[in-house]
């Protein structure tokens, strides 16, 4: 029988398609969840245990011993996601810092492997070709706190005894997509047959199915190798290509305004995952 | 007149030397510290303000707030570091977690500008020579917390309208060195005739005088350049040469005993900082 691994973060976005791919490889989950009828109505399957943690990143040390005991891998994906709002948002810090706590209450509790989820937004974006030798230089406070985690874990969980695995996802679009994000908010105005304003779409970025990354993860986390992975295509597509191969899907190209919105200066023009030999 | 500067770690090796230089300049300083009759031996001078925190990583917004209020510059140099233990202590974590808690007190205060100190540790250490734009690329917990430390700040206070600077010391020995460190250790052993076991000495480090690195925090401080600074003096020595340099002092090159202690293999042969053109 497979050991059951626990999850945070089960019901966002990336997090309930790390669920699946562990339930379709016949492996049990507990999950740690804020709403344990929202996560019951995700995941009706079996082999799957809810625990419920009002505030699973400033929950006490006693809270997060009792939810992670007997448990030998925790593959952490909570973190503060709201559109628009998360790169800048001082919650990030919350999230640091209860990421720590929360890697120190496993390795208390005897845990064997803690699997993390950092991004892209980690890195130095200049190379616009990013691997995982690439420098860490983070241009947001969500990208600092995420490379912070990263970097503590690192020295932290290896020198406690506990194995250390981290997944930096790219550019994530599907379902359960949030409809402030890009490809969710033109299926919207699409369907709609309303006009999409978009900047030059000239920008190049490594997009990828959400339960793709989800199935990525959970191979990173049932495999024995530690250290950073890119969770990526390895591909770029310009935003344009996005747009219009979704365009397409609606036969209507014609909606899709390129320039009616301003590109931010500051967005690097490529970001492309270079996908590691294994 | 000046503004008063608020200090924390003002009685630890580096902070008292910050301290010092502060006062010689003319400017008076808010010390936040754990013990005020010992801070108040270390310095008699007027000018200086003394709060009592019983523990600054972990006290309370309210606390921290009413340290900080009216303060508009704040050079933070508490930290954990006693010898043999700090580089890989799990206190490092909760330095870093209570440092972004002072940055967010000193931002709700209405602060102006954060000079924070880190170390040479946060550096990626294979260059040899390590210039501000060296990646980071920490090697020990201590490394980790203290880069985690900056990016965060990095990311945070300019983007609340806070200006702020980080000093990254390199080796630094002298006035107030504890008696585990290296050059101490040297005097120790040299003044009583008593042999001392080296390694081969050939690693080569960037050593300044402590007194030298508070003077150039201060002019930090009290410039107005933002971003991260080396405290260093831009001049490699080897071990064997500081070694020799103290046991001349003593006249008892004799009792320097090259190869006595292994090296250590992941230390790196060479960490000298490159000091910015200003």
């Amino acid at each position: 029988m497979n050991e059951q691994v626990i999850v945070t973060g089960a019901s966002g976005f990336v997090g309930r398609c790390i669920v699946k791919a562990l339930l379709v490889r016949g492996v049990g989950v507990r999950l740690l969840v804020r709403d344990p009828a929202r996560a019951a109505a995700l995941f009706p399957a079996r082999g799957v245990e809810l625990v419920e943690i009002e505030d699973l990143f400033t929950a006490s040390v006693e809270t997060l011993q009792t939810a992670l005991a007997g448990g030998g891998m925790l593959v952490h994906a909570a973190w503060y996601a709201e559109p628009g709002q998360y790169l800048d948002s001082t919650r990030n810090l919350v999230c640091l810092t209860g990421s720590l706590h929360l890697a120190e209450a496993f390795v208390a509790a005897g845990g064997r492997r803690f699997v993390g989820v950092g991004s892209c937004a980690e890195y130095d974006p200049t190379p616009g070709h990013l691997g995982i030798h690439t420098p860490l230089r983070p241009q947001t406070l969500y990208g600092a706190c995420k490379a912070s985690t990263y970097q503590v874990l690192e020295q932290l969980l290896p020198g406690a005894g506990v194995e250390f695995a981290w997944c930096r996802p790219f550019y994530l679009y599907g379902e359960g997509e949030d409809p402030r994000r890009l490809v969710a908010y033109l299926h919207a105005r699409l369907a709609a047959g309303l006009p999409v304003d978009l900047g030059s779409g000239e920008q190049v970025r490594d997009y990828l199915d959400v339960e793709r990354a989800g199935e990525m993860i959970a191979e990173v986390a049932l495999g024995g190798r530690c250290g950073a992975f890119n969770i990526c295509s390895g591909r770029g597509q310009s935003v344009r290509q996005i747009a219009e191969r979704v365009a397409d899907g609606y036969g209507r190209r014609d909606l899709l305004r390129f320039g009616a919105r301003p590109d931010n200066p500051q967005d690097p023009p490529c970001i492309i995952g270079v996908l590691e030999e294994t």
